[in-house]
């Protein structure tokens, strides 16, 4: 455990990086493995994993979205079937050809996604009109053998993820559903991990292979690099011409429907890490976090016992509305279990000591701002929950302001050059032409369009002078 | 939809597979997919799995198990370290050779159980007796290559299950986990799955690979063979000596852990759908049931909106205590639905039709039973919770009775082998020795040693005369 009491020994503004891999290491969230590029999740990240999967779960029920669950592996067939489907994946696919001492006759994939195995029951599936929607849902692994400095929670060859599936009648259905997912995606990264995202399009060379379209929510890092949260794309009929799915019309003509997937993944973990973290360690938005109220009792002499039962009494008359634990280790000073709340970023933290017994109070510190302030005992069900919520929506308004300030307009590309050395997301139009932005790539060492909001203003490409829209670039995770 | 209106064209007593075949189709649970031994987790079944996922869960947390993920790839060396463990698992392992168009230097295995990959971290994880007992549990896919021929649920290559994984101070603290996990499934099994077990240790043949001693719950299906339901393993000190795992004692020496690890499976599943279906379909108890009770209104001419809505005023009054649907769709008589939900196994079914409304009551169906009774409508939640009990403890009843029934002492080794032959439980003396289990495996035509229950009755084994205590032998799933 002593190791773990040493606090963050680099600040967040100097070595975002080495941050970063301390506050993992530290606030217990993950470890390495001998296998290169994955990682554990501990109990902590895990435990702020199931928060998000439950909040998901519940609009997925109210939205009649089913969870299921199909095979890991997809034979190389069928991941072959769609065309720019399978040459956007095929280069991070691992393949297994061996089972037990046999030779595989065909190597199969381990899912990069599940479209094309999905794709294939769904043929089966749908008859007729009365199928449709067909809304499904999956938890699962993952698995993209990317060769990049993997980087825990972000650049992972293994990670976990939710990808939805849907098949409707029409095109409008479709264009409907996908917004939908993207305002549920907005709902849960805005309201609940507190990160402002901007909503829009990506380009063509940005977009999903094998969609139609692609919508995404993109967020800004405090190290100037972009994050994609969460996408959701409009498939069109492109999977469906491939794996024949049809269905029977009211019109009694077999019609090809319309299909759209969405996803957000544990990456989510890795943003809420850098966005809210500080020199201290994590700090968790109360929305979603495993604990969210942590009770110290601060021991000595004669009142022991009496401040130990004060603390469970007040643990016992919150525990219905807050996640609340009481911290009552032997062998750890106040001062140590402090640090290693902070570390783990637990919302709100409330001291009693004899003292504050007498005269019927607490001490609460705000993990955000470090505030402190003194709560008359029968008033603290009340002010926790005033200050849960005043945590939550102020986590989200710096969140919107770091946003904010990092956008510059770019009128020409010497400015846009500018602003992306400048580690800011540059803000200009551009026609969208999948060779321009290869240029754009190449010349501003790295930095690609990250969302084209919808309605974009019109203007002429800062690249090339052709029509376009008003885009956001950067470079990114 | 015309497809699933058939019923089950084969009765259960008659073709048990055939049986078992249509019900996993027709009851919507499972798909078949073009990877060999790989199947789909259609909603319903998969909804199953999270009733069971949800009851664990909340005992896991009583318990202070936690639940993290680690990678599903363990690498060859890994697996290695543990030399019984892997003898037990590497002839059905799928290997992981290539990424991309890279050949990986060391192939990975894709986990069979997580004991090679959990226990590596935890070596690092654990310092001092402070960071015990170590209580870990996780969810995931698992990989089993089996060359036999697949059944869905039963034996398929990948599965899904929760793996838990202990590490403590002492013998007897292990001993008590393990012990403690198999009362657990116990509480699941027959409380919740309502399928009666026999409790017991597993023989030195049968027991979990790299184990001390395999504790396991066995039940017996229709057809005959056992079905081992979960098991609990105290894996001694073997797999701490080969992964070097040690901690800080009290008394300031290092000592080695005592570990356990334990699983349930979605084969529970299987089991649920062989011990309780009928020649209608699947019968769900109660307490997993992702439908409780199905509300069919009876719908003609005026009446029609009147029935619905008090329908839907009925589903509201109870659907706090329940989950319960009504099944409004157009277009299908109620005939067709009654069969419908029938085939899906829901466990109670309540009618409504304008008459009944007149009347004030309705009319309630078991799915176990098939018993009607009239409720008056302002008993309606208090009977159903009758009901539900009812049936619930109905179908453990029966189970009980059908093992009970199956199992039949063998004083010698002729009885042995007309028991065996006659596809029932024998149980006899078994002196537990590997090479005498072998010869009664191939004497017998498969049958192995099941369990042998804890403070068996002595006596001398039925095959070799040696000394050996009384165990439960039968063919298996």
């Amino acid at each position: 455990m002593a190791e773990k009491q040493v606090g963050i020994t680099v600040p967040k503004e100097k070595d975002f990086s080495e941050w970063y891999t301390q506050v993992v290491a530290k606030a217990d969230l993950a470890d390495y493995t001998l296998v290169s590029g994955c990682m554990v999740f501990k109990p902590y990240s895990y435990a702020i994993w199931e928060k998000i999967q439950g909040l998901l779960d519940n609009k997925f029920r109210e939205m009649e979205v089913k969870n299921a669950y199909f095979p890991v592996f997809i034979p190389e067939s069928l991941l072959k079937k769609e065309g720019e489907h399978v040459e956007g994946f095929s280069p991070e696919v691992a393949w297994v050809t061996k089972a037990g001492d046999t030779e595989l006759s065909e190597k199969l994939a381990i899912r990069p996604t599940s479209e094309t195995i999905m794709y294939d029951s769904f043929s089966k599936w749908i008859r007729s009109w009365r199928d449709l929607p067909l809304l499904i849902n999956q938890w699962c692994n993952i698995v993209r053998w990317e060769f990049k400095y993997p980087k825990p929670f972000l650049r992972t060859r293994e990670f976990l993820w939710q990808e939805g599936h849907t098949v409707h009648e029409t095109e409008k259905e479709a264009d409907r559903q996908t917004m939908r997912m993207l305002e549920v995606y907005k709902e849960l990264i805005e309201g609940q991990l507190a990160i402002a995202v901007i909503l829009g399009k990506k380009s063509e060379a940005e977009k999903f292979a094998g969609a139609l379209y692609t919508t995404t929510l993109e967020s800004l890092m405090p190290d100037g690099k972009c994050l994609q949260m969460g996408t959701s794309h409009n498939l069109g009929q492109n999977f469906a011409k491939a794996f024949g799915i049809s269905f029977l019309g009211k019109d009694g003509n077999s019609h090809m429907p319309w299909q759209t997937s969405w996803g957000v993944s544990t990456r989510l973990i890795g943003a809420v890490i850098m966005a809210h973290g500080d020199d201290k360690g994590l700090v968790l938005p109360p929305n979603i976090a495993p604990t969210q109220i942590v009770i110290i009792p601060i021991l000595f002499g004669e009142s022991r016992d009496a401040v130990l039962k004060k603390c469970k009494e007040l643990q016992s008359s919150i525990k219905k509305k807050f996640s609340v634990l009481v911290d009552d280790r032997d062998g750890y000073t106040p001062g140590w279990k402090f640090n290693e709340w902070e570390m783990k970023g637990v919302p709100l933290r409330i001291e009693i000591g004899p003292k504050d017994i007498e005269k019927g109070h607490a001490i609460a510190v705000r993990r955000d701002t470090g505030e402190k302030e003194t709560i008359k005992l029968e008033k603290l069900k009340e002010r926790c929950t005033e200050l849960l919520a005043e945590i939550q929506e102020k986590l989200l308004k710096n969140s919107r302001k770091a946003l904010d300030d990092g956008i510059e307009d770019a009128k020409n590309w010497k400015e846009f050059l500018k602003i992306i050395e400048s580690r800011k997301i540059a803000r200009a139009f551009f026609c969208g032409r999948k060779e321009c932005e290869a240029r754009v790539k190449e010349e501003s060492k790295g930095a690609t369009s990250r969302v084209i909001p919808f309605e974009a203003e019109q203007g002429l490409c800062v690249k090339c002078g052709e029509k376009g829209l008003k885009t956001y670039f950067g470079r990114s995770y």
